[in-house]
Order: structure tokens, then sequence, then C-alpha cells
């Protein structure tokens, strides 16, 4: 496995090469996907060496060697971006899920220290092996499903020892795998058990965050971004405010849990730092997208999760319109939504968040990519960038939401690489 | 290819054996799995021959040369059946999908040239051999779900000769892919565009239904059941009788769409006529429920179209508790909604009509056979049923809903034979 792939006369080729590359991109910039047809891809060393017309394929351009792929008849897309997991945790929820659908409230189970807390006390049980293995498997269906690249969150540990764990392994995922990932330092997800009943636990939870665990996962340089679950039962914006005075202190760019029980100040926050990402966002007014449009914020859609909570999508269309760049991603956690395929995820963001397809595609390629500063590697099929491409099983990228959930994805293909089905 | 195959020490068989076989299931009863540890199957020239813990399994039991599949760690389940689809038209409404995303209304994609008469004219247009590839390549996304059993309605022809060759292109996907496959004549679908601005119209329209294509059909046995669109903007309650008095005169079996735009009748003639199945159902008040169940009409949710719609979902909890037996499909159809895939399908009946996981499974399985009248030879993993079965890649069924849209199919089996993924 050389990383050298000649893909060969697709019928159509998703570029996303079309608009500007060095942004996010927002209103009508979303519905250019830089449609090529009949073009050939080589990937040379895993990177895209060439891109161009069949017909001007010569065999200088090919690797000696290179393994072809016929695409003809189908579609070329970029590999997909996932901006928000939380990927490495232990064990699962399922029974929890099975008790929500026969009617519990997620926000009474959270209040009553179930939820996140038992993924918490699973994740803290485990050694470095078993989160290991137990994340590598969600990450291999992710990438038989289209994902390339992904953002994983670390929040289960709530405690310095295993939050840098959860950093370490999920930096451990890339290794083993090769996808490319990128780590968020979610120490603020929730008060841990052991903080809760404690007069001051709240402020001492905050002070550990601040002055403990966001260092050390800075200077471990374990963390590429920050981020705090600020919404109704989590964390509030003036305790938000001060994760976030530190983040920036520590050089590290912020993304956020915002608006997803209420207009909570999350949003807001956001767009006050700079962040590259506020995500959920299921209540906004005008106010609100303005200002996340003003500070070039991406906004970070997570259908799956109003799917399985059934609490309503947000008005994806509503932020188009007023020129928020959108992403979509699985929102991947053992708790509210444990969706691990993107591939089915835009499908979920056109009929939820009322996104056209063309949209959803820019969404989960270069739009993620930007809002995780990968644009100038990943998300759009351009010389240069990684060979990371995902052959359909038809010749229109609109099948994945007309088809959802359907086996349409032929072929994965990852740094030049064939990902085995 | 001798439909002879050894299925081996599956971590978890889920064989819905443990409950009533000859009526589809009600109430608790849909969720009893009849899970089996460690069980192996044995299928024989097409039809499950053993089945037993594999400590029992002994070189008697297997047939000579008989293929070996290794199930270790690993869930089965029955093949699943699709009781709803409309799988046989011509082109797409993708461009349609486009507009309705955009928030275009009916009136405007009609006067685009939408809308369900879009897929009549080129369904007519279609000629046999193009109408059986259209649909053969929806029909093998659906068998690489999971699906191996399948109900098509025509209903895109509206006139004799197209309702009848869509019944035949039924027929002959059968015939060439082996599926079970069960028509049913839904000639009322929809009223034809010739007969639309004419005084008598719609008299005339349901005289040929009553009069021609049904008799036409019954006679040519192409038709497995009758089916009405008894709803708004569709056929009248008084319309619907008098076609569901010829069908039980004809000694067809009966399935009717009924009550998704509201309270309509339809529930209640399918109640009155002893309907195999009243599918939609997203309007029902507690003594439309309680007919149902009385008259041990299946109700057949459709979350698929819930989903593409956003209309909401039917009441599947609701129909649980009043006993009524619940079938889940995919209502795969070119207009309100193309998914095809019935295990993607039965985690939108669990998020959107807040059924079980157990429930779904027992509702895409043993309840929607029933509901065909299958139930002697489809949805139980039982000796003397057909070999149809899916094998997981996780050991737990419930991770169809938890990671709804990964790859978690790792194999399905046809009459003892391996579906090429
Ligand atoms: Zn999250
Ligand atoms: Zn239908």
């Amino acid at each position: 496995m050389t990383g050298d792939l000649l893909l060969r006369a697709a019928a159509r080729v998703y570029t996303l090469a079309d608009g500007p590359k060095d942004r996010p991109r927002a209103g009508a910039e979303m519905a250019a996907l830089g449609v090529r047809e009949g073009w050939s891809v080589v990937v040379r060393g895993g990177t895209i060496a060439w891109a161009g017309p069949d017909a001007e394929l010569t065999a200088d351009k090919v690797p000696a060697g290179a393994a072809e792929l016929d695409c003809r008849g189908r579609a070329l897309l970029p590999g997909l971006v996932d901006s928000h997991t939380h990927l490495v945790w232990g064990g699962d929820r399922k029974d929890e899920l099975e008790m929500r659908l026969a009617g519990a409230d997620y926000e009474a189970i959270f209040a009553a220290g179930g939820g996140i807390l038992s993924s918490v006390r699973k994740t803290r049980e485990r050694d470095d092996a078993a989160l290991l293995s137990e994340s590598m498997a969600r990450l291999g269906r992710m990438l038989r499903a289209g994902t390339t690249a992904v953002e994983i969150k670390s929040g289960y540990g709530l405690d310095l020892d295993t939050e840098l764990r959860q950093l370490r392994v999920a930096r451990r995922l890339a290794e083993e795998t090769g996808v490319r990932v990128v780590t968020t330092c979610l120490a603020a997800h929730a008060l841990p058990a052991e903080l809760r009943d404690r007069p001051e636990g709240r402020q001492e939870f905050v002070r550990r965050v601040c002055d403990e665990v966001l260092p050390a996962a800075a200077a471990a340089g374990l963390a590429d971004f920050c981020d705090v679950f600020c919404d109704r039962g989590a964390f509030t914006p003036e305790e938000t405010r001060q994760i976030l005075v530190r983040a920036r202190a520590l050089g590290l760019p912020i993304r956020l849990h915002a608006n997803e029980f209420g207009h909570t100040g999350g949003a807001l926050l956001a767009a006050e730092f700079g962040a590259r990402s506020a995500d959920h966002l299921l209540h906004l007014d005008d106010g609100e997208r303005a200002a996340l449009r003003d500070a070039g914020v991406v906004a970070t859609l997570l259908p799956g999760t109003s799917l399985v909570l059934g609490k309503g999508f947000a008005d994806g269309r509503a932020l188009v319109k007023a020129g928020v760049p959108v992403a979509v991603a699985t929102d991947c956690n053992p708790g509210s939504c444990a969706l691990e395929s993107l591939s089915m995820v835009l499908a979920l963001a056109c009929y939820g968040n009322r996104l056209s397809p063309a949209e959803a595609l820019t969404a989960t390629t270069h739009n993620a990519a930007a809002s995780l500063g990968l644009h100038g590697e990943r998300g759009r099929v351009e010389v240069g960038l990684a060979g990371d491409l995902v052959l359909l099983a038809t010749d229109d990228v609109r099948d994945l939401v007309y088809h959802a959930g359907s086996p349409l994805i032929d072929a994965v293909v990852h740094a030049g690489r064939l990902v085995a089905r």
C-alpha cells in the first residue's frame, strides 16, 4: 500500500473547488459544488497529484505500479469531515436509549446524575487499551461510511488524568488508523459526581479546568481546540467565559456547545470570542445569527441528535439565508446520539435542517474542514490536498439524500489507500 | 450456489420464535425476540433445516459441501420483510425533492411538472426492460440492506395497460433476483391527468378500476392484494368503499393507505373490511385504534415518509398500548420517500414512532410477514422457514438503532445464498 492510486473517469467529480478556499463558505457559495464530468484523479504518496479530464490523462501523470479504481458511471466526492464527535468513551448507553424511547426525558436523566456521568464512570474504569479498541470499532464504521477526518472531544473524564488519557487515545487512533484526527479538550462537559454535592463544587471544578486541565492539555500538545458545554443544565455563560478567557490565553482556538436547549448565551459568547464553531444552535434569533455571521463563526448543525432526542431541528435554512457558514457533523457520543455515519447524517441535515443536498455536501466537506483549520489539506478534490475520496455507487450525490441510508458507498479512499469494507 | 449454508455459532440469534406464529403479534408479544445465544443455523436447499446450540451441531446435520459462515461474536436476524413499497416506477423526482427542501409548495411543484403525475408520465413512457432495470437497482440496494421479501404496489400507471405492466415487472423482479415479492394492485392511487378535467372523470375512473383493472389483474394472477389511497386529495371513503366491495368479490385481500393527512375514514374502512393492513395512520383516535385492534388489522407505520415530509410521525407507542399489531415498512416511492433501507427505517420507527428496538424488529420481520400472509414462510429463524438471514457486524440488534445508518450489516443470506455486497 503505497498511497498511489488512479481513480479513473468518474461520471462526476464533486471537487468543491469553485468557491473561496481560505475560509468557510456562506450563503449561495454553499451550493457551488464544482462538478466536473468525466474526470480522473491521480493520488501520489497519499496526496492528490493530478485531477482533470480523463482524455488528458497521460502515462507520465500516473505513478508506476499505482492501483487503478474504475469510477465510470459513478460519482467521486472528497472524503467527509466530521467536525463534532465525542468518539473516545467506554461502554454504551443502549439501556438508557430504551428508557428514553419508553418516555424518560434526556434533561431529566441528566439532572438526576445519569446520562453523561454514567459514561464518565465507565470511561474512567477503562484502561487505555480498552478505550482504544472500543473507539477504534466506532472509527472503523465512520471511515467505511465515508469519513476520513474527524474531530474528537474529551469530556468523559472530568478529571485531569482521564481527560488527558482520552486525548492521548484520540491521538493514538490517528497513529493506528491514519485517519486525520483533530482533538478538542471539553473538560467542561459536565460537573463530575464527586463535586456535585459540595457547596463550592462548581467554582472548584471551573478552577480545575482553567488552572489544571487546560494548561496540561495545551502543554502536552494534546488539544487542538477548547470546547465548553454552555447550556441549561451544564455551564453558565459566566463559567464558560472564565474558561474561554483561559483558553485564549493558552492559545487554544475555541468551539462551543451552544443554544441547544434555549437562548442560553452560548451563541453570543462564541461570536464574542471569535470561536471557530458554535454547535447545535436549535434556538437562535436574528440577532444571534447576525452575531455569528459578523464574527465568522461556523454554525455546526447536529441533526442526528435532533432525530434521537425528538426535540426539533436547528433552522439551517435561516442560517444559510443569514449568511452564516454552516457545517454538519454527527455529534457521535454515547448518550444523546451515537450515530456514526456522516453520509447518513448529511441526509438528516436536508430533511431536518432544510439544507439543500448541495449545501449539505459543502457542510460536511470544505466547511467542516475550515471550521477545524483543515481547509488547506482536506474537504476538496484538488491538487496538493490529501488523497481522501468517496466513490458512490451512483452518479449523483443527491442519492445520499433521496435514498438515505441505502448502501450507496462503493469505496472509501484514504490517503490514496482503499479502505476495506 | 446450492442454497446450502452453515451459519456457525452466532453470539445471538434473534429467532422471533417465542410468540404466536399464526397471526401478527400485539402489545407485549412484540417485545419477545426469542433470543438464543451461541446457536448455529443450517440451511438446506434454501430452507432452514436445523437451528440449535452449536455444541449440538453434528456432521449429519450439515449438507455435504455446504458453505460455512462464521458468525461468532455477531448477531443473526431473520431477513427483513418490507410490507409497503411502490418499487416499480420510471425516472426519479430528485429535482422535486430539492424544490421541497427549498420550501416550494405543492402547486409550484405541480406547475413545474412534478408530483405523482410526473411519475405516471415517466412510468408509462418506459418499456418493460427499462422499468425492470431501474427497479432492479433499487431492489438490489434493499436486499444489501437486509430486506429479503418485499411487497410491491402498482399505481404509477393509472390505466389498464400500465398497471398490469407494473405488476408484471414486479413478478419479473422475483424471477430475476429470487427475492420473495408480493404484489398489490393500487390502481386507485391518484386520478390520472386525462380524467381530471372531465365532469364525470372521478366516477369514470373508479368504474374503470372496479370493472377493468382489478378484474384483469385478478384474472391474470398478477395481484395478491388490492390497495386504495383513501385520503384527502386522493379517494373519498365512498369511492374507496366501491373499490373494496369489488376487491372482496374478486377474492383479493385488502391493504389500505389510511389516515395520513387526517381522520379521513380510511382506518375505519380498513377495520370494516377486515383489511390485512392499514398504512401511514398519522391521525388516529382511541376509537379508530380500537376498531383496528378488534378487526385484527396490522397497523403499518412508514416513518421514512414522516422524516422526508417533516409532518410528524404516527404514534407507534399508542398503537402498541392499544393492542394493535404493528408493522414498519419503507414506503419506497419516487415522491414522498425514496428510502430503501428497511434496517435504517427500523431505527426511524424507534426515534419517530417511539417503538422499542425489540418492537421495531418484530414489526419488520414476523409482523410484516404476517400482514402479507407470509408468516408460514418468513420472518422468523425456524426450521421449515426460508433460509433468509441477516448477519450483523455486532452482537446486538439494538446497534441498528443506536448507530443508525452505520455499516452494520456483515452479510445478507437469501434462500441460503450469500448476497453480494
Ligand atoms: Zn457534542
Ligand atoms: Zn404508499
